[in-house]
């Protein structure tokens, strides 16, 4: 298939100058085109109007756990420790795997309707989370949450996390990628992550976990094992591979070094951060060290929604209480969300961009409402005015996933009914 | 004019429990009725379709500067005395009168298309402020800023905000309230605080300004008055009439007790602080203290836009990091948002609440987006997940000013065309 969109400004590589009006081609999977408007000629399947709009590459939410929308906003906001044991883990435990489908689709429909078109998810209830992405039709890195304190969990949960990574890994046309996950250094023992990154080696997946989200955490492990959280992993073998280490509030410089020299990614989840009382990641230590940050909305039980135009907002605004003003100007922010969620998903060559040859994961953004205009720097108004509802198209693959702000793969109607009646077994 | 607006669930008093379906009768200028779903008979002039929806008692944007649209993300962030000496000021200078009318109205579609009914705004050019709020039909609380630093601007200064007090006071049928704005400790002179208080006891009109807002500020007058600005402000009488005092970033203990002793609201401004380096406002100290807080975006030139919406969830994000998570849970941010707002405009006892008798300003939502289900805590899913398109309609004293997401009272095809035009002269 083949699609003009026509007339928007381009944001073709976050970061550097835009192209004011473009006409941009897609060809199959791929952008083919993206030239000043009116230099295209021919005849397409199909032409999206662009004018007046923005075209940005596809957000990437890099950490997150789609499921927990059927857990939105259910538990008051403590600190993480007892928000996970006396809220979450509870309800989580009535979750069935149909329910994991349907709050996964839920997810899924609210983050292409605000603009995400690949996420990083860790759950359980796997192959019913990989089964709604495919259908979807996002990109997605998944994997299974190993938690394993006891021995008597170390095989089963490897086992499930080594199954679940055979089967999906390429499946979905390539859409779907595969990693291993153990939950967090103080929730895997140490033999989980030598063996999770032995078999990450022999699968070529990545590593997804959550690192030093806490103060707490890092306290525990420092005195169990005389070293940071970081520190450990990395004595274990962790960082030989890809690794998504969500969250990396409480890193030292040393620690921003290890991940560094080892091409680890860090995604920031600034929103889920500030609810559940764990502080402000060092962005601007991280980017500065040269670890590459990516950005992620954690489930939507902390997180509120799955809107990565505030995860772009709050990041640049945080940015400048922890670090100063300007620390994290709006392109850098949107820089974090595209070409940094891409490298962090292992997408750095195919996706992140709209430019020729690329993968054609884009989204069109509406500029006229009044939060807008005048108009004078549209990735400064994105970053600190767009709302999930001013996104107007998003393609994945050169797929039109939303057209006209309406889902082209998701029947949302049904979605939320079942997600409802699922809602209210899970909250008794 | 009697208006049915069928079937919301309606935050009557923000923190007190939701009515889950209800009927919810305007007759003229005030709420008539509030009752359960299908209580209600008569024939009505309108009915609005409620349904699914939320109804809630109209945003108060307690500090604006409605203009500064016009310079929306026209500088980079910097701390804020640069920003203001370099950037801003220079920008102002070239603003004429009927720049400041369409600047205003493109700040007001803005606020009204998120669900705003009241604001508080002090700037130049007031005349035509004035005139903007005026056609727009909402409720506010207008000041010319008076900026005297040396004798000469004394006179000047305030002989023009004393005219545009008396000539504003009342005006708008009662919609529009006058006030006196010097404009902060540290740009007004003594005598002008003193004047300004003697002038507001004289008019009955209180005082609104900028206070605390950087730390700076607070070291230049403690090393010129030996005593904080709020101290400054005390002695000089300008508490003895009820003050709106925006930002109260770095306020002391003692700061507070005074603020609480004279019955002044604190205006928490949360995107600008970060945006310009200022800092979290201590609002759990603020509030523990007994002091009214209500919440303001500051200018759209370093907030970026007018949505109050996102202003509420700042708020309750940033108290979880100032001061520990569940400190300002939704609820709480909603009534900022509300009656605090409402108490700080002097409206206390007419808006800010859904109750028979009061003026019926008031907010519809759709709660039927993807990041609103499955929908256990509406007011949670509204502060931690709502967007400002999901504003269907807004009434200011029984008038609706925005239907189905559409303005009643504004062109905004042609505000839009007008400011862009203003802008470019602006920015060059």
């Amino acid at each position: 298939m083949t699609i003009l969109i026509r007339g928007p400004a381009v944001v073709g590589r976050p970061g550097e100058e835009l192209l004011p009006k473009a006409d941009v081609v897609i060809e199959g999977r791929r952008f083919e085109a993206v030239v000043p408007r009116g230099g295209v000629e021919g005849k397409f399947d199909r032409v999206v109007e662009g004018e007046g709009g923005l075209l940005l590459p596809g957000l990437v939410n890099a950490h997150t756990h789609l499921a927990m929308t059927l857990l939105r906003n259910a538990a008051p906001d403590v600190p993480l420790d007892r928000w996970l044991t006396e809220h979450i883990w509870p309800r989580e435990r009535r979750l069935r795997p149909q329910d994991a489908y349907w709050g996964t689709l839920l997810g899924l429909a609210e983050a292409i309707r605000s603009g995400t078109t690949a996420v990083a998810d860790m759950y359980f209830h796997m192959d019913e989370v990989a089964g709604a992405v495919e259908e979807a039709g996002v990109r997605a890195l998944l994997a299974y949450g190993i938690i394993a304190q006891t021995p008597d969990r170390v095989e089963p949960e490897l086992g499930e996390a080594e199954r679940f990574a055979r089967a999906w890994d390429g499946a979905a046309e390539g859409r779907i990628r595969a990693a291993l996950a153990p939950h967090a250094p103080s929730t895997c023992r140490a033999e989980v992550w030598k063996r999770a990154a032995a078999l990450a080696h022999e699968l070529k997946v990545p590593l997804h976990t959550h690192l030093a989200e806490t103060r707490e955490e890092g306290e525990r492990v420092r005195a169990e094992r005389g070293k940071s959280p970081t520190e450990w992993l990395e004595e274990l073998g962790a960082l030989s591979v890809p690794l998504l280490a969500a969250h990396c509030v409480h890193v030292s410089e040393k620690d921003v070094e290890i991940l560094a020299a080892h091409g680890a990614s860090a995604v920031h989840c600034p929103t889920s951060n500030l609810r559940l009382g764990c502080g402000i990641a060092p962005v601007a230590a991280l980017l500065a060290g040269g670890v590459n940050v990516a950005l992620g909305t954690d489930g939507a039980a902390s997180a509120g929604d799955l809107n990565m135009l505030e995860e772009m907002r709050l990041a640049s605004l945080l940015a400048g209480i922890r670090s100063g003003p300007g620390t994290l100007p709006p392109a850098a922010a949107l820089r974090l969300a595209t070409t940094g969620g891409a490298a962090a998903l292992g997408l750095g060559k195919e996706a992140g961009t709209i430019e020729p040859g690329r993968r054609a994961d884009g989204v069109l953004v509406r500029m006229d409402g009044p939060h807008f205009c005048p108009g004078g720097d549209p990735v400064a108004d994105l970053v600190y005015g767009g709302q999930g509802l001013d996104v107007q198209a998003v393609f994945v693959d050169g797929r039109p996933l939303l057209l006209g702000g309406e889902l082209q793969t998701l029947d949302l109607e049904k979605i939320r009914a079942r997600c409802r009646e699922i809602s209210r077994r899970l909250r008794r």
